[in-house]
Protein backbone atom coordinates (compact mmCIF):
# COMPACT_ATOMS: atom_id res chain seq x y z
CA UNK A 1 0.00 0.00 0.00
CA UNK A 2 1.36 3.59 -0.76
CA UNK A 3 1.83 6.12 2.02
CA UNK A 4 0.78 8.66 2.78
CA UNK A 5 3.81 10.90 3.60
CA UNK A 6 5.84 13.12 1.51
CA UNK A 7 8.58 14.91 2.65
CA UNK A 8 7.62 13.88 6.11
CA UNK A 9 4.49 15.82 5.97
CA UNK A 10 1.41 14.05 6.04
CA UNK A 11 -1.04 14.80 3.29
CA UNK A 12 -4.66 15.79 4.16
CA UNK A 13 -7.30 16.09 1.68
CA UNK A 14 -11.25 16.98 0.73
CA UNK A 15 -13.68 15.71 -2.28
CA UNK A 16 -15.64 18.98 -2.32
CA UNK A 17 -18.63 18.65 -4.47
CA UNK A 18 -21.21 21.52 -4.97
CA UNK A 19 -25.33 20.79 -5.70
CA UNK A 20 -27.19 24.42 -6.77
CA UNK A 21 -30.64 23.33 -6.89
CA UNK A 22 -31.33 25.10 -10.18
CA UNK A 23 -31.71 24.69 -13.38
CA UNK A 24 -28.46 26.59 -13.95
CA UNK A 25 -26.26 24.57 -11.71
CA UNK A 26 -23.14 24.14 -13.89
CA UNK A 27 -22.17 27.38 -14.11
CA UNK A 28 -22.49 28.28 -10.96
CA UNK A 29 -20.25 25.31 -9.69
CA UNK A 30 -17.50 26.21 -12.45
CA UNK A 31 -17.47 30.14 -11.11
CA UNK A 32 -17.06 28.92 -7.82
CA UNK A 33 -14.38 26.55 -9.28
CA UNK A 34 -12.44 29.14 -10.66
CA UNK A 35 -13.03 31.93 -8.08
CA UNK A 36 -10.88 29.95 -5.91
CA UNK A 37 -7.57 30.52 -4.51
CA UNK A 38 -5.84 27.16 -4.61
CA UNK A 39 -2.05 28.46 -5.19
CA UNK A 40 -1.89 26.52 -2.15
CA UNK A 41 -2.76 23.19 -2.51
CA UNK A 42 -3.26 20.26 -5.17
CA UNK A 43 -6.50 20.14 -7.24
CA UNK A 44 -8.15 17.76 -9.60
CA UNK A 45 -11.80 18.11 -11.25
CA UNK A 46 -13.72 15.16 -11.78
CA UNK A 47 -17.15 13.66 -12.32
CA UNK A 48 -18.64 14.34 -8.66
CA UNK A 49 -16.06 16.47 -7.17
CA UNK A 50 -13.05 18.86 -6.85
CA UNK A 51 -10.00 17.27 -4.54
CA UNK A 52 -7.85 19.59 -2.88
CA UNK A 53 -4.94 17.85 -1.52
CA UNK A 54 -1.94 18.64 0.64
CA UNK A 55 -1.27 20.87 4.33
CA UNK A 56 -4.88 20.80 6.47
CA UNK A 57 -4.99 24.42 7.45
CA UNK A 58 -4.60 24.57 3.15
CA UNK A 59 -7.05 22.10 2.29
CA UNK A 60 -9.55 23.61 4.63
CA UNK A 61 -9.58 27.03 3.29
CA UNK A 62 -10.17 25.79 -0.20
CA UNK A 63 -12.76 23.81 0.48
CA UNK A 64 -14.23 27.14 2.08
CA UNK A 65 -13.37 29.42 -0.45
CA UNK A 66 -15.27 26.72 -2.66
CA UNK A 67 -18.42 27.24 -0.71
CA UNK A 68 -18.80 30.63 0.01
CA UNK A 69 -17.75 31.04 -3.62
CA UNK A 70 -20.87 29.32 -4.74
CA UNK A 71 -23.20 31.09 -2.13
CA UNK A 72 -25.90 33.39 -3.65
CA UNK A 73 -28.37 34.69 -1.40
CA UNK A 74 -31.35 32.66 -2.67
CA UNK A 75 -30.17 29.42 -3.96
CA UNK A 76 -30.64 26.19 -2.27
CA UNK A 77 -27.06 25.10 -2.27
CA UNK A 78 -26.07 21.56 -0.87
CA UNK A 79 -21.96 21.18 -0.58
CA UNK A 80 -20.69 17.82 0.22
CA UNK A 81 -17.65 17.42 1.49
CA UNK A 82 -14.84 14.09 2.34
CA UNK A 83 -11.81 15.35 4.62
CA UNK A 84 -9.53 12.72 5.13
CA UNK A 85 -6.27 11.38 6.39
CA UNK A 86 -4.03 8.53 6.31
CA UNK A 87 -5.99 6.42 3.29
CA UNK A 88 -2.95 3.87 2.67
CA UNK A 89 -4.55 4.35 -1.11
CA UNK A 90 -3.81 7.68 -1.29
CA UNK A 91 -1.19 8.61 -3.87
CA UNK A 92 1.92 10.48 -2.65
CA UNK A 93 2.68 11.97 -6.16
CA UNK A 94 -1.02 13.88 -6.62
CA UNK A 95 0.43 16.46 -4.00
CA UNK A 96 1.18 20.00 -3.37
CA UNK A 97 2.78 20.27 0.07
CA UNK A 98 5.23 23.52 1.04
CA UNK A 99 4.55 22.47 4.43
CA UNK A 100 3.39 26.05 5.58
CA UNK A 101 0.04 27.05 6.73
CA UNK A 102 -1.33 29.20 4.04
CA UNK A 103 -4.97 30.18 3.80
CA UNK A 104 -5.36 32.22 0.75
CA UNK A 105 -8.76 32.66 1.04
CA UNK A 106 -9.08 33.62 4.72
CA UNK A 107 -10.40 36.94 3.27
CA UNK A 108 -13.37 36.02 1.28
CA UNK A 109 -14.20 33.58 3.67
CA UNK A 110 -14.16 36.26 6.67
CA UNK A 111 -16.21 38.58 4.42
CA UNK A 112 -18.73 36.33 2.73
CA UNK A 113 -19.04 33.52 5.08
CA UNK A 114 -21.51 34.98 7.56
CA UNK A 115 -24.73 33.33 5.91
CA UNK A 116 -26.13 31.00 8.21
CA UNK A 117 -25.49 27.18 7.51
CA UNK A 118 -26.99 23.62 8.39
CA UNK A 119 -24.08 20.90 8.26
CA UNK A 120 -24.80 16.96 9.08
CA UNK A 121 -21.61 15.79 9.50
CA UNK A 122 -20.00 12.17 10.70
CA UNK A 123 -16.14 12.02 11.88
CA UNK A 124 -14.99 8.30 11.74
CA UNK A 125 -11.36 7.02 12.76
CA UNK A 126 -10.09 3.72 11.83
CA UNK A 127 -7.98 0.44 13.51
CA UNK A 128 -8.82 1.66 16.90
CA UNK A 129 -11.08 0.52 19.55
CA UNK A 130 -11.79 3.87 21.15
CA UNK A 131 -13.35 5.59 18.50
CA UNK A 132 -16.70 6.20 19.54
CA UNK A 133 -14.90 8.15 22.28
CA UNK A 134 -13.16 10.24 20.11
CA UNK A 135 -16.58 10.86 18.29
CA UNK A 136 -17.82 12.39 21.76
CA UNK A 137 -14.73 14.74 21.82
CA UNK A 138 -15.07 15.91 18.22
CA UNK A 139 -18.66 16.70 19.01
CA UNK A 140 -17.85 18.56 22.11
CA UNK A 141 -15.34 20.91 20.41
CA UNK A 142 -18.62 21.60 17.75
CA UNK A 143 -20.41 22.50 21.17
CA UNK A 144 -17.48 24.37 22.30
CA UNK A 145 -17.35 26.36 19.07
CA UNK A 146 -21.25 27.47 19.51
CA UNK A 147 -22.49 25.16 16.58
CA UNK A 148 -25.26 23.77 18.53
CA UNK A 149 -24.43 19.93 18.20
CA UNK A 150 -27.88 17.95 18.22
CA UNK A 151 -27.82 13.49 17.35
CA UNK A 152 -29.73 12.50 14.53
CA UNK A 153 -29.53 9.03 13.19
CA UNK A 154 -25.89 8.17 11.56
CA UNK A 155 -25.07 11.80 11.98
CA UNK A 156 -24.83 15.06 14.08
CA UNK A 157 -26.64 18.05 12.73
CA UNK A 158 -24.77 21.39 13.19
CA UNK A 159 -26.00 24.91 12.64
CA UNK A 160 -23.95 28.27 12.37
CA UNK A 161 -22.47 30.52 10.09
CA UNK A 162 -20.15 29.19 7.26
CA UNK A 163 -17.04 31.01 8.88
CA UNK A 164 -17.98 29.40 11.63
CA UNK A 165 -18.05 25.70 10.49
CA UNK A 166 -15.19 25.91 8.45
CA UNK A 167 -12.81 26.77 11.16
CA UNK A 168 -14.21 24.36 13.52
CA UNK A 169 -13.38 21.76 10.21
CA UNK A 170 -10.06 23.02 10.45
CA UNK A 171 -9.81 22.33 14.33
CA UNK A 172 -11.03 18.84 14.32
CA UNK A 173 -8.48 18.42 11.52
CA UNK A 174 -6.12 19.34 13.64
CA UNK A 175 -7.34 17.76 16.51
CA UNK A 176 -7.07 14.35 14.62
CA UNK A 177 -3.89 14.93 12.80
CA UNK A 178 -1.20 13.52 14.99
CA UNK A 179 -2.75 10.91 16.92
CA UNK A 180 -5.18 9.64 14.36
CA UNK A 181 -3.02 7.49 11.78
CA UNK A 182 -6.20 7.06 9.47
CA UNK A 183 -10.15 9.97 9.75
CA UNK A 184 -12.27 10.97 8.20
CA UNK A 185 -14.91 13.54 8.22
CA UNK A 186 -18.00 12.77 6.16
CA UNK A 187 -19.83 16.72 5.82
CA UNK A 188 -22.77 17.69 4.06
CA UNK A 189 -23.89 21.53 4.43
CA UNK A 190 -26.70 22.99 3.12
CA UNK A 191 -28.11 26.92 2.28
CA UNK A 192 -31.41 28.21 1.52
CA UNK A 193 -33.15 25.16 1.70
CA UNK A 194 -37.16 25.35 1.81
CA UNK A 195 -37.77 23.06 4.33
CA UNK A 196 -36.27 25.47 6.62
CA UNK A 197 -39.65 27.41 6.25
CA UNK A 198 -41.82 24.90 7.90
CA UNK A 199 -39.55 24.60 10.76
CA UNK B 1 -24.64 3.96 24.89
CA UNK B 2 -28.19 2.26 23.50
CA UNK B 3 -27.93 -1.21 21.65
CA UNK B 4 -28.96 -1.31 18.23
CA UNK B 5 -30.46 -4.78 18.88
CA UNK B 6 -34.56 -4.66 19.08
CA UNK B 7 -36.56 -8.74 19.32
CA UNK B 8 -32.83 -10.12 18.33
CA UNK B 9 -32.45 -8.48 15.22
CA UNK B 10 -29.72 -5.60 13.96
CA UNK B 11 -31.31 -2.70 12.77
CA UNK B 12 -29.88 -1.31 9.35
CA UNK B 13 -30.61 2.25 8.09
CA UNK B 14 -30.13 4.01 5.75
CA UNK B 15 -30.14 8.37 5.25
CA UNK B 16 -30.95 9.14 1.63
CA UNK B 17 -30.54 12.76 0.32
CA UNK B 18 -31.84 13.99 -3.34
CA UNK B 19 -30.25 16.76 -5.02
CA UNK B 20 -32.33 17.40 -8.29
CA UNK B 21 -30.01 20.30 -9.94
CA UNK B 22 -33.15 22.19 -11.44
CA UNK B 23 -35.22 24.93 -9.94
CA UNK B 24 -38.30 22.95 -9.27
CA UNK B 25 -36.50 20.25 -6.91
CA UNK B 26 -38.68 20.20 -4.29
CA UNK B 27 -41.54 19.26 -6.66
CA UNK B 28 -39.21 16.11 -7.67
CA UNK B 29 -38.33 15.17 -4.39
CA UNK B 30 -41.64 15.39 -2.53
CA UNK B 31 -43.36 13.60 -5.48
CA UNK B 32 -40.50 10.40 -4.96
CA UNK B 33 -40.72 10.53 -1.36
CA UNK B 34 -44.48 9.60 -1.56
CA UNK B 35 -44.30 7.78 -4.39
CA UNK B 36 -42.15 5.05 -2.25
CA UNK B 37 -43.35 1.84 -0.75
CA UNK B 38 -42.33 2.30 2.88
CA UNK B 39 -44.12 -0.23 4.25
CA UNK B 40 -41.31 -2.27 5.30
CA UNK B 41 -39.38 0.32 6.76
CA UNK B 42 -39.63 2.32 9.67
CA UNK B 43 -39.26 6.42 8.25
CA UNK B 44 -38.33 10.35 8.86
CA UNK B 45 -37.69 13.25 6.78
CA UNK B 46 -35.91 15.74 7.99
CA UNK B 47 -34.22 19.03 6.60
CA UNK B 48 -31.53 16.62 5.01
CA UNK B 49 -32.95 13.62 4.05
CA UNK B 50 -35.44 10.83 4.49
CA UNK B 51 -34.26 7.99 6.75
CA UNK B 52 -35.51 4.58 6.49
CA UNK B 53 -34.41 1.91 8.63
CA UNK B 54 -35.24 -2.13 9.77
CA UNK B 55 -34.05 -5.42 8.36
CA UNK B 56 -31.34 -4.78 5.74
CA UNK B 57 -33.19 -5.67 2.15
CA UNK B 58 -36.14 -3.57 3.51
CA UNK B 59 -33.81 -0.63 3.47
CA UNK B 60 -31.94 -0.60 0.46
CA UNK B 61 -35.39 -1.63 -1.16
CA UNK B 62 -36.64 1.68 0.10
CA UNK B 63 -33.83 3.64 -0.64
CA UNK B 64 -33.63 2.25 -4.54
CA UNK B 65 -37.12 3.10 -5.06
CA UNK B 66 -36.52 6.55 -3.53
CA UNK B 67 -33.86 7.00 -6.32
CA UNK B 68 -35.68 5.50 -9.37
CA UNK B 69 -38.69 7.50 -8.63
CA UNK B 70 -36.81 10.73 -8.78
CA UNK B 71 -35.55 9.71 -12.27
CA UNK B 72 -36.10 11.57 -15.13
CA UNK B 73 -34.40 11.36 -18.57
CA UNK B 74 -33.09 15.05 -18.29
CA UNK B 75 -32.72 16.06 -14.66
CA UNK B 76 -28.77 16.22 -13.48
CA UNK B 77 -29.95 14.22 -10.47
CA UNK B 78 -27.50 13.06 -7.02
CA UNK B 79 -28.16 11.01 -4.33
CA UNK B 80 -26.29 10.56 -1.32
CA UNK B 81 -26.98 7.63 0.58
CA UNK B 82 -25.42 6.58 4.19
CA UNK B 83 -26.35 2.93 4.80
CA UNK B 84 -25.35 1.76 8.51
CA UNK B 85 -25.42 -0.82 10.89
CA UNK B 86 -24.41 -1.19 14.38
CA UNK B 87 -23.63 2.58 15.23
CA UNK B 88 -23.90 2.49 19.13
CA UNK B 89 -25.90 5.92 19.21
CA UNK B 90 -28.71 4.42 17.19
CA UNK B 91 -32.21 4.39 18.81
CA UNK B 92 -33.61 1.25 19.52
CA UNK B 93 -37.09 2.48 19.61
CA UNK B 94 -37.31 4.18 15.97
CA UNK B 95 -37.61 1.41 14.36
CA UNK B 96 -39.83 -1.03 12.45
CA UNK B 97 -38.71 -4.55 12.26
CA UNK B 98 -40.95 -8.03 11.24
CA UNK B 99 -37.48 -10.02 10.69
CA UNK B 100 -39.30 -10.76 7.13
CA UNK B 101 -37.14 -9.62 4.36
CA UNK B 102 -39.76 -7.37 2.09
CA UNK B 103 -39.00 -5.66 -1.57
CA UNK B 104 -42.06 -4.05 -1.90
CA UNK B 105 -40.25 -1.59 -4.72
CA UNK B 106 -38.52 -4.69 -6.70
CA UNK B 107 -40.89 -4.41 -9.38
CA UNK B 108 -40.47 -0.30 -9.73
CA UNK B 109 -37.03 -0.59 -9.63
CA UNK B 110 -36.73 -4.02 -12.13
CA UNK B 111 -39.04 -1.84 -14.71
CA UNK B 112 -37.50 2.08 -14.06
CA UNK B 113 -34.02 1.12 -12.66
CA UNK B 114 -32.24 0.34 -16.09
CA UNK B 115 -31.02 3.86 -16.85
CA UNK B 116 -27.04 4.08 -16.42
CA UNK B 117 -25.82 5.89 -12.94
CA UNK B 118 -22.28 6.90 -11.59
CA UNK B 119 -21.49 6.37 -8.28
CA UNK B 120 -18.66 6.96 -5.74
CA UNK B 121 -18.34 5.55 -2.66
CA UNK B 122 -16.04 4.35 0.46
CA UNK B 123 -17.01 1.44 2.90
CA UNK B 124 -15.97 1.76 6.32
CA UNK B 125 -16.10 -0.20 9.07
CA UNK B 126 -14.43 0.34 12.77
CA UNK B 127 -12.78 -0.77 16.22
CA UNK B 128 -10.77 -3.58 14.42
CA UNK B 129 -7.03 -3.58 12.45
CA UNK B 130 -7.97 -5.41 8.90
CA UNK B 131 -10.29 -2.48 7.91
CA UNK B 132 -8.46 -2.28 4.17
CA UNK B 133 -8.59 -5.87 3.98
CA UNK B 134 -12.27 -5.94 4.01
CA UNK B 135 -12.74 -2.60 1.99
CA UNK B 136 -10.65 -4.69 -0.76
CA UNK B 137 -13.14 -7.33 -0.50
CA UNK B 138 -16.38 -5.24 -1.04
CA UNK B 139 -14.32 -3.82 -4.24
CA UNK B 140 -13.92 -7.08 -5.79
CA UNK B 141 -17.67 -7.88 -5.03
CA UNK B 142 -18.44 -4.49 -6.78
CA UNK B 143 -15.71 -6.37 -9.97
CA UNK B 144 -17.38 -9.40 -9.85
CA UNK B 145 -21.00 -7.97 -10.29
CA UNK B 146 -19.67 -5.97 -13.22
CA UNK B 147 -19.83 -2.11 -11.79
CA UNK B 148 -16.24 -1.67 -13.11
CA UNK B 149 -14.48 -0.45 -9.77
CA UNK B 150 -11.60 2.72 -10.03
CA UNK B 151 -9.97 3.71 -7.98
CA UNK B 152 -10.17 7.45 -6.97
CA UNK B 153 -8.71 10.10 -3.98
CA UNK B 154 -11.12 9.18 -0.48
CA UNK B 155 -13.43 6.77 -2.90
CA UNK B 156 -14.24 4.01 -5.42
CA UNK B 157 -15.69 4.97 -8.56
CA UNK B 158 -18.38 2.63 -10.13
CA UNK B 159 -20.60 2.40 -12.86
CA UNK B 160 -23.51 0.35 -14.22
CA UNK B 161 -27.27 0.65 -14.58
CA UNK B 162 -29.37 1.75 -11.07
CA UNK B 163 -30.98 -1.57 -10.40
CA UNK B 164 -27.42 -2.91 -10.41
CA UNK B 165 -25.93 -0.34 -8.28
CA UNK B 166 -28.76 -1.31 -5.32
CA UNK B 167 -29.01 -4.64 -5.71
CA UNK B 168 -25.03 -4.35 -5.48
CA UNK B 169 -25.56 -2.29 -2.03
CA UNK B 170 -28.36 -5.13 -0.95
CA UNK B 171 -24.83 -7.66 -1.40
CA UNK B 172 -22.14 -6.00 0.32
CA UNK B 173 -24.74 -4.98 3.48
CA UNK B 174 -25.10 -8.77 3.61
CA UNK B 175 -21.66 -9.69 3.62
CA UNK B 176 -20.90 -7.13 5.99
CA UNK B 177 -24.05 -7.97 7.97
CA UNK B 178 -23.01 -10.48 10.36
CA UNK B 179 -19.28 -10.38 10.91
CA UNK B 180 -19.06 -6.69 11.45
CA UNK B 181 -20.31 -5.01 14.36
CA UNK B 182 -20.21 -1.82 12.77
CA UNK B 183 -19.84 -0.49 9.21
CA UNK B 184 -20.69 2.36 6.98
CA UNK B 185 -21.36 2.61 3.37
CA UNK B 186 -21.20 6.09 1.92
CA UNK B 187 -22.45 6.56 -1.58
CA UNK B 188 -23.00 9.19 -4.11
CA UNK B 189 -24.74 8.47 -7.16
CA UNK B 190 -24.99 10.44 -10.13
CA UNK B 191 -27.29 10.58 -13.36
CA UNK B 192 -27.84 12.91 -15.96
CA UNK B 193 -24.69 14.91 -15.43
CA UNK B 194 -23.42 17.30 -18.22
CA UNK B 195 -19.50 16.56 -17.54
CA UNK B 196 -20.38 12.77 -19.19
CA UNK B 197 -20.26 14.77 -22.34
CA UNK B 198 -17.05 16.50 -21.96
CA UNK B 199 -15.03 12.96 -21.69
Amino acid sequence: MASCITNGIDITGVRASLYPMRTDFANQILTSVVATDTTAVWQQTDLFSTVYRGVAANVVDAAAGLFVNAYDTSTHLVGEFTFSKGCPGDIAGDSYLTGQQLRPNATVIQEKGSFPVHCKYSFYTFGRDDYMAEIAQIVALAKAAGLQPKSAHYCTFLTGTAAQLFAYFDQILNYAHAPMSHYVVEATVSVNSPSLEEQ
